[in-house]
């Protein structure tokens, strides 16, 4: 199976090496036999129809910053559509506003029959109707597990929570800038600014945590399980969004005292809403530091929580080996590919 | 597709009730139309190849406590064998040693080119190779879904996490029975032997508690999910097992204090085992009362938690309709039914 990688930061490069780390057990297991003929990040590309030396792209890589010749004016679409490939696997920087550069990746990929596989949450928060349909027009596929829950195979199971059963609710701890800051007051007697500092020291917040603690992140999350685990098409604008600023010591001690903690959770029933709330201590969904989980409740068999970590390179390359495996087994079901 | 019923206690029934909820959307979402055209219980049967009115049967059932008329010297197996089916819906009662009825009834439906769906561990507990091997042999399908945290999908979320990645340790809380008398020691400072007579009284522990109490139903379970989700082929002679009969109050006690629990955990990493354990409060995997909670520790993405209700008919037998929906696809994909 021909890929194309766009997109070659933390993700992508983790992808690369589990590719190189998991190839026979792949081909033994799966009868997937993935070859790397594209890689591209912000200013260079390299192609090789017969298949790229994935080591030495990396090493490459990180060598040089790049992963070979300067694009010189090519947009990664114009590369992408020029790519004779089965799967785009895109991992570029999320933009919530614009969805873009992944928004036009994804489209260049679907009108050239390739499928894809995303853990890129901004084509999803801006485009997510549209580009489910444009993969249908195009007879292809469209997987996305990474962009909600890291490694952690949150949209599979919301799938098997819906077989048999329906889902009622959905509640979840999406974000784990937000759940991390929140542990950390909640374990040091910290207030919101300092936990913020400390979050952005060890690596868990952005310089402008703003998407994450203000609720951005956990509503597109929201809004994709919600598209693709119910009937509901929604988008962000339907979300009420309030993060996690307003916070202060005294709400987390004071919960503390009668066993509850104070998280931001998403929920979806009758509407949809991220806001921060009291969750008994002992309920599954109320993780602590940067662990994700989420809640399905279901019409016949109560509630199912799935706990894991939210983020991490090799837990998102994880998910998207995962969504590879998938569409392989669907277009080798329909005859179109051989390994 | 055809679906034939043996076993009508609380899971088969649950199942009838299901079926009859859920009809219209079967239809719609998945294209599922089930008829089913044998129910056996105990000493009656009713077949009728047009699809027999579940109503009628449950009615039936309820009234006079069978479903049609006497067996009248035919066994079970011998019915099955005379039906035109599809599916084998398998809920008798466990028996841990002999495996037996539900092993004879496996059986009888591969050799009659049946596909079978049971949530019955006792056929699984003895003989889970051969009966595996037998329903290839027969080219198919065997599903088992409920057998293993009643309607909460492990099996299916064990999967999700094994592929792109491998799972290197199992560890779960697989007992209801066991927890919910754990708990209770812990909440109500009662001893072991009064939180079992509670668990007695409010219909969490049978009469003879030692398939739960002692460990063997979380041995079957951790034996059903290592030979479902990894390479290794293990019996439940391999699982080393010790019960929760030796805990005392002060145990459960001299955990609390340390912000700890006593739980009856299985696992499996380089070797199989069921016992007691001190699990830190926080922990995901450590569920209160009649909940069931499944840690899978990948290589590499990390821990992923699955917790859900262990037990109960009408959760059991949404994995089975489950597990019917996914048979019904693989049976769609290639060509041999159409509904």
């Amino acid at each position: 199976m021909r890929l194309a990688l766009v997109g070659f930061g933390v993700v992508g490069r983790s992808f690369a090496k589990l590719l190189q780390l998991k190839a026979g057990e792949l081909a033994s297991k799966s009868g997937l036999m993935p070859k790397v003929v594209c890689v591209i990040d912000n200013h260079s590309y390299s192609q090789d129809s017969n298949g790229l030396d994935l080591g030495k792209v990396l090493s490459k890589k990180n060598r040089s910053g790049s992963v070979g010749l300067p694009k010189k004016g090519l947009s990664s679409s114009e590369i992408i559509s020029n790519t004779e490939a089965d799967v785009l696997i895109e991992t570029t920087q999320t933009n919530f506003k614009t969805g873009e550069p992944g928004f036009s990746h994804i489209k260049a990929a679907f009108q050239s029959k390739m499928s894809v596989v995303t853990a890129n949450k901004g084509p999803l928060a801006v485009a997510f109707q549209s580009l489910t349909e444009l993969a249908r027009h195009n007879n292809v596929y469209f997987k996305f597990s990474g962009a909600v829950g890291g490694g952690t195979p949150i949209l599979d199971f919301g799938r098997s929570c819906s077989k048999g059963d329906t889902i009622v609710r959905i509640s979840g701890i999406l974000n784990s800038t937000s759940n991390f800051i929140l542990t950390h007051m909640e374990r040091d007697a910290l207030d919101f600014k300092s936990a913020l500092l400390y979050a952005q020291r060890e690596g868990y917040a952005e310089a402008d945590p703003s998407l994450d603690v203000d609720g951005f992140d956990s509503a597109v999350k929201l809004v994709i399980m919600v598209n693709y685990l119910t009937p509901n098409k929604v988008a962000m604008r339907d979300v009420d969004i309030s993060g996690i600023r307003g916070i202060s010591l005294k709400d987390v001690e004071r919960a503390r005292k009668t066993g509850k903690a104070v998280r931001l959770v998403a929920s979806a029933d009758s509407k949809l809403k991220v806001s921060p709330e009291l969750l008994d201590m002992t309920d599954p969904l109320c993780v602590s530091g940067a662990y994700n989980a989420v809640k399905f409740g279901c019409e016949f068999s109560g509630d199912k929580v799935i706990v894991g970590k939210g983020a991490g390179g090799m837990e998102t390359a994880s998910s998207i080996l995962r969504d590879l495996i998938d569409i392989r087994g669907m277009l080798a079901a329909r005859g179109s590919t051989s390994c």
